[in-house]
């Protein structure tokens, strides 16, 4: 470092990073140096040369994007969003890394208003959902226009990143979209956590991201000069997203455990920080970073303000209506369309009374609510005749500089597919909903839970829910899915039972702006329940008395999505030999936990009580108690057709009589 | 067809496979055709000259394994079962394709006895699982040599497999290990159910396999000499598994169907089957097979009649013991060193009494196992030092020519190490067992569930099991995954509270020849409770009364894992003030489930019941009761130490003291 220098250098500027790195590893004891360490470089010369962003206004909707995708190295991104001024991250938030309720935990999570795009740690997740951002970035660009979203997203990633499968996934489909705006910097320093890359690794990386129609580039990441000029060539890309592999050297800096897996997961040690100090001539103290190096790093920080405030003079001159369209699409709140449109929808619907499938009935409801919601794009992992994801009159986003439509192929991508509408959902403008087979939501599962976790509002269109899918058999019967989704914190899991219901659980999983949501719809056709219109949203309560008792309630039979009906059914012969017996629907057992103790006791009643779903029995005892039945799955389902597979299965109307009756 | 030939060409001998899928689905009014008709060229190529198996000893050791990864084609591989001669597959289970208890469901279900290698139908299972089997052949073939395991590893994968992330991970794996025994011939039909494949995939395949490590060829998939001509170069490989490009045409033979999605997931209709079998020159009734044809297939299904007497012999010539150690290997039976091997090392733990952590514990478990059951195969995702998988003096299986060792390198990636372990298992001769965090269970689900459902032992060892992993975070803190496991039916989800019940879980996991498990392993210390040596397995019972109430039993805790001693913690507290209670600990929910009444009710006790669990509620009902009270998670984790986290989300023996003088 050249103290005396006005200007420090690109790689002093890095060694900042470098040193707030390694010292607050140090002060955790625990976390991961060696990133940090390796992708200083790289780091500085993205920020302070390309990245469009202002931490005075960083939720600003046309700024870069930046992901961290290799997310335990955590310290990057703080050091990064200390030094170039986010005014929350203070040095002290630095110094408390890893402590509980510090703005530093272990992996980052996410918060724009500290540059924090996205919750990344779990590996493959961040490279995966940036490709959405990309593809949300061009699909508003088609929206809005040039002049109001027009911008890159930037992606660390890791050899692990890379490993993963659903990076093959997204990067595929970002090649096949020709998403030119994403550029990833591939962190290579040919170390795992086992030891050399090599031990396991052994990938043309290079080539792979080429046979998926990206362009890459091979750079030294510690010659500065190199990095930029590979950045500033990718952003000349016209049709495909370009891959930087970085060489790189882990824990730079480190004189002894640089380049070993030894810094990656571990303090560096007191000795080795010191060495690492005079090594990198830092010697400042521990959390102090010099003037001369704080100014040029918050002068980075406002190298986008001129950007900013052309851009804020833009979207001044917009109309009243052009203006209010673009920050509803970017507020990440309730569209303003909804609520009358699925009233108007389910009004319709209740003096019909259809037989649809739920997942039929989701798609009329989408017929309604896509053309009145704009940012409503929706897609489906190669399954678009059986999931009814596509609304009529809606084009494709066809990639490639075609981004008008509304509708994404992402082929036979589930978990792929996941991220890309997480990302979309992070970048604003869009409500993305995608659709599979609800089998597959194991496949989507570790984005499905990333979205519970960011507090995102993902839809997923999940048809096929149960043994009702009949003769494709056990391989496609979700039979544990129902409660294995229940059981993550913070997602609405919506199984409605019929047209009216299917319309309600749309509303609610679109009105609920911090959490992702799981639309569970039967392949085969229900009848419709809720034949006597009602505006306000009965599924919201979560479960509610469907159909009452005549006389004394004695029974109540508790059901979701295609086994209310078949509540129904067992209801009224009960009710025929005399047995006051009431049904309720439960839609969503996470709606239901949030209503007060006296609410769920009138819902739940006194009596008898038993369950019935074509799924197996975990979770349902919360609902049933001591002396409660169940009639459902005990495993795994067979292949025939689905009638055959209910009364084999012993879920039918009789097995719900003869339950209630054997605990009267 | 040319009737008067003595011979049938090979192009007849796949009309037969033709006719007899699109009579199949028409009879069932549901299924696939497409791909069956698409791909019947290429397997008549296969069966009639490279495949190497006898329907007669269909489980013969050293038999060529085939793997149908595009599963929804199940008619393909019955046909093929019937055509060549598997003897339960007659024409009348062809005739109840996809209904109940049939041999022909929907997807194929894993039958070694039928020619059925494996379950498949979740794409991408498939051509991952076998390269699985292609490492055990090259593994066991390192331990046995080529006169009892020679064999290659087949693969009919789609489009849809490719696209499946999976595919990049074990593929890539592939590569790198350079099983050059594992040949894919990918049906490249360019459609998928949303239309052609190129709304959604231009990768250059051949060249991202190329990228992997591969050899790659492309063949017109209807022309048999070329698809002969490959399979020849492609067996003939070194030190690379081979991609075949089959290009083909779905539905082939289907005037006017073929070519398009139309036929891929629906019957052809009456009237296109009368016309394919016109265009074809198939002028049988529907399910029959004119003998010249049936004959050539069947003399097909003798081809290897040779080789298996040749092979009997040689293994005839084993020493006793050689030959045992073979029998036992291929056994999928019990270890006959197990039992012993646990016993001892129970007896040594439960004297020394040490403070491990239960991933430690499991780490010296395998230690003494790994050395006595030399089928074991360890392994991890690229999480070695963290998951304490590897055993002392154990070689990595390299790859490329050196398979001799014992534990492989999986690098990351969770889901591809899932599906290569139960290709493992399927194949025989190995007991695989692989480690990597438990929140990464969700990236394994997919093949979990199919571990499960075909019945599989392959053991999962996921450590990191709670918040108790501490300052990694809510992204590597599992909350929901113990439940979302227990939801999977015929999965052991074993957490051991101590040393003692994590050996007894691992007993518990080996001796499960018929159903996966997942050992739940925390990263931080917990001391040995159970310090009374017992030879029986007391966790095997799923759960019981580690400590028994002093005076009259009134409150009973249960727990499991690392909570345990943190009942018995609050017990102590509680006998102190006069309150008898008992702590059970619960390493196997599924386990316990199994047992009689009687042994429940004295398990839970007739008194207050609290759970404490560091994870979520879902389930926990099940076991407390109506007045029962839960002390655990109830979202997502946060970043800390870990005991600030057990503070702070409650989960201490204070609030278990509490929660039980509440109720009493």
């Amino acid at each position: 470092m050249s103290a005396d220098s006005a200007q420090p250098s690109l790689h002093t500027m890095a060694s900042a990073i470098r040193a707030l790195s390694m010292d607050a590893v140090e002060a955790a004891k625990s976390g991961h140096p060696g990133m940090p360490m390796g992708m200083a470089d790289v780091a500085t010369v993205l920020f302070t040369q390309f990245l469009k962003f202002d931490p005075k206004n960083p939720t600003w909707a046309d700024r870069d994007r930046f992901v961290l995708s290799a997310g335990h190295g955590s310290m990057l991104l703080y050091s990064l969003a200390y030094l170039t001024g986010y005014e929350r991250m203070t040095i002290d938030e630095i110094k408390r890394f890893r402590q509980l309720h510090s703005l530093t935990p272990g992996h980052p999570e996410v918060d724009p208003s500290l540059g924090i795009e996205m919750t990344t740690g779990p590996l493959g997740q961040g490279v995966s959902t940036a490709v959405g951002m990309a593809l949300a970035e061009r699909i508003t660009n088609a929206r809005f226009g040039d002049e109001l979203i027009d911008h890159y997203t930037y992606v660390i990633a890791s050899d692990g990143d890379l490993m993963e499968g659903v990076s093959h996934e997204a990067c595929s489909l970002a090649g096949h979209l020709g998403l030119n705006r994403l550029i990833v910097l591939w962190d290579d320093n040919h170390i795992s956590i086992d030891g050399t890359t090599d031990l396991s690794f052994t990938d043309d990386t290079q080539a792979r991201f080429r046979s998926y129609g990206w362009n890459t580039i091979a750079v030294d990441g510690h010659d500065t000069d190199a990095v930029s000029k590979a950045i500033a060539q990718a952003r000349t890309s016209t049709d495909k997203p370009t891959l930087i592999a970085c060489r790189t050297i882990i824990g730079k800096g480190a004189p002894n455990k640089a380049n070993s897996h030894a810094c990656h997961g571990s303090p560096l040690g007191a000795d080795e920080v010191a060495a690492t100090r005079t090594a990198i001539g830092w010697t400042h103290e521990p959390f102090v970073v010099p003037n001369e190096v704080l100014s040029a790093w918050r002068a980075a920080g406002t190298r986008s303000v001129e950007a900013y405030n052309a851009w804020s003079s833009r979207r001044a001159t917009l109309s009243a209506e052009a203006g209010k369209a673009f920050d509803e699409a970017f507020s990440h709140g309730v569209p303003s369309a909804l609520a009358d449109t699925i009233v108007a929808f389910k009004q319709k619907i209740s003096a019909e009374k259809p037989s649809w499938a739920t997942r039929v009935a989701s798609g009329n409801t989408l017929e309604v609510l896509v053309p009145a919601i704009p940012e409503m794009v929706g897609g489906s992992a190669d399954l678009t005749p059986s999931n009814n994801t596509k609304v009529k009159n809606t084009a494709d986003v066809k990639g490639k500089g075609e981004f008008a439509g509304r509708y994404v192929r992402y082929g036979v991508r589930e978990h792929g597919m996941a991220t890309l509408m997480n990302g979309m959902t992070l970048h604003g403008g869009i409500i993305p909903y995608g659709g599979t087979f609800m089998q597959f939501a194991d496949y989507c599962r570790p984005a499905i839970r990333l979205a519970a976790l960011m507090k995102q509002r993902t839809v997923f269109v999940m048809t096929h829910d149960s043994i009702g899918l009949g003769e494709d058999g056990p391989t496609h019967q979700p039979v544990e899915h129902l409660a294995a989704l229940r059981a993550i914190p913070n997602l609405l899991v919506l199984r409605p039972a019929d047209a009216v219901e299917t319309a309600e659980c749309w509303q609610i999983a679109l009105e609920a702006t911090g959490a992702p949501s799981v639309l569970a719809l039967t392949r085969q056709n229900v009848p419709t329940l809720r034949t006597e219109h009602t505006a306000e949203n009965l599924s919201a309560r979560g479960a509610y008395v469907i159909v009452e008792a005549e006389g004394e309630r004695k029974a109540t039979i508790l059901a979701t999505g295609s086994e209310v009906s078949l509540a129904v059914e067992a209801r009224k012969a009960l009710q025929a030999q005399g047995i006051g017996t009431a049904v309720v629907s439960m839609p969503s057992w996470e709606l239901f936990e949030r209503q007060d103790d006296a609410y769920k006791a009138s819902v739940l009643g006194t009596g008898v009580r038993v369950g019935v779903e074509a799924a197996i029995r975990l979770g349902w005892d919360r609902w049933l108690g001591d002396k409660g039945a169940f009639v459902g799955m005990t495993g795994f389902g067979e292949s025939a057709p689905y009638q055959e597979l209910y009364k084999h299965f012993g879920i039918t109307a009789e097995a719900v009589v003869d339950a209630v009756k054997a605990r009267l």
